[in-house]
């Protein structure tokens, strides 16, 4: 027997444009812009659109200020994007997008070297300087980012005990400031977690905040995506991070090692069918699933999108 | 906060050279034994080999005696194959491969017309002249099987209320010859489950037969096979029937709708990384697990032959 309240909805904010195109070789301008699109009639509150990162380390994302000027906005869609650094954040501000000024920090410090070419304490100073441009601008804190919050390829496992204290590191540099994120990701950066990881360090982080948001950014790397997404959900998060279609890796590519974010009509089904309210239009989820699957020109791991509802699923087992 | 206790320990129970050759095309006998004999290197004490069905109907278990007679016994491992009718049990018999009388029903009727021939209640008819078969060849009732137990493609939903009936009254059956089967299996036969289900039918029947172990056999049709696992061993359960690679159904070979049975080492790695043991080698189910993609000749579901231990995961995603 096991005992557990699940949320009454969940928020799934789409990364498949943002984090999924930028593990996929050059996509033209037009599909991506058909996919955001596409994705905005879904019922998604939130469309990660494009990052505002180095174009010579990330030639995809060469085109952000091209499909910010280009996204024909829906009403109440936000459409953002995301960046690391000053220069970063002076396109994203001048590129009309929807800004979430974000601060962030890695726990492992290995991930960070070699991620963003900084220290773990290098990177907290940074925020510092982050939180007092985003005030010049006259803008604050919206979200704070805990990466390899669960483990690394360098590192190993993350103790939920390490987790927290990098959590606490955060928030006090944002304090430092005058500042309170209105949500802590944890973020699975390379799909590390396993489902008691979820649960440990989850319940851990909201015993220390209990009024503070943590959400969740989690790889589906290992084949656990969906359930540390039950994990979370039953430690009471209910915002995810997902990838339309599982955009982002794809095994069968030449790209065996990486993976995307859980899967966006996946997670809502699984939702749905507990009874927590979504918000999505899963039919249409899953025509923008196929239609991912054909601007990449390879299948893409989302299984909704193939077995359908439960009526439409086949029958051909013997047992 | 959720509270939940995991087992210690668990048993898997290999199904991907019956249930997952059955739904490939015609496979060499020689690359099925090869897969049997690598299975049974990596700790794996149940290898469901063989299905002794009809042939007109399952071709692809028309070697079912041949390779029940090659197969090289090693010490430990339990050869299993399965049957539906007086026939098939006549063949395993013979075939001297290691024997679990079982008795199986399904929830959907619809389902068992379709599936099986027969009404749900003749299928439990069935099962009475079954057992007294076993008794005359001297042998017990071993295992129940309880087919749609979670849903199907006729009749959708199965509330936990109508999974426990069935169960009921297939226990009546077995009563009534004066036996109890050692394990009742939850055949989630479609991949219809979502955790929530998973979770309150199996609290429900462990209420109701708190001395009975109960099973589950778990297909990833809709992706939430392993978070389904979670629910199931959160609620106690500790045997699972898996298949290597997720061997079974195959998205990319023109199969959409056909899917595996949870796959064996991504299983075993979500188990072992939570403290649960599985009595498994990863490496040689990761190595077998390839050898099955081989064998196929297309890729297969399973990640963790790709993915590695977290070590090995990749790390060049930016957030």
């Amino acid at each position: 027997m096991s005992t557990y309240q699940l949320p009454d909805r969940v928020i799934l904010q789409e990364e498949g444009p943002r984090e999924g195109f930028q593990s996929e070789g050059l996509i033209p301008v037009d599909a991506k812009l058909r996919l955001i699109h596409g994705l905005a009639e879904t019922g998604l509150e939130v469309i990660n659109c494009v990052s505002f990162v180095d174009v010579r380390r990330v030639p995809q994302m060469a085109d952000a200020e091209e499909i910010a000027g280009r996204i024909q906005r829906r009403n109440g869609v936000r459409y953002t994007g995301i960046w690391l650094s000053p220069k970063g954040f002076e396109r994203a501000l001048a590129s009309g997008l929807d800004l979430v000024p974000n601060v962030f920090t890695s726990v492992s410090d290995t991930f960070a070297r070699n991620n963003n070419g900084r220290s773990a304490a290098d990177l907290l100073h940074v925020q510092s300087g982050m939180i007092e441009r985003y005030r010049a601008a006259g803008l604050r804190v919206g979200a704070a980012h805990v990466f390899t919050a669960f483990g690394c390829p360098y590192e190993g496992k993350v103790s939920p005990e390490r987790c927290l204290e990098a959590v606490a590191a955060l928030l006090r540099t944002c304090e430092e400031h005058g500042e309170t994120p209105e949500v802590v990701y944890l973020c699975d950066t390379v799909g590390a977690a396993n489902p008691l990881d979820v649960s440990k360090t989850v319940d851990l982080v909201r015993n220390r905040w209990p009024a503070m948001e943590f959400a969740l950014h989690l790889h589906d790397t290992r084949g656990m995506g969906l359930a540390n997404v039950l994990a979370g959900l039953q430690s009471g998060v209910h915002r995810f991070d997902t990838s339309v279609a599982g955009l982002g890796g794809c095994p069968f590519a030449g790209n065996k090692s990486a993976a995307g974010n859980v899967c966006t009509e996946d997670v809502a089904l699984m939702c749905e069918e507990m009874g927590i309210s979504t918000g999505l239009d899963l039919d249409r989820l899953a025509e923008v699933a196929r239609m991912a699957e054909e601007i990449v020109g390879h299948s893409l791991p989302g299984k909704f999108m193939n077995a359908g509802r439960i009526r439409a699923a086949a029958g051909n087992a013997v047992a």
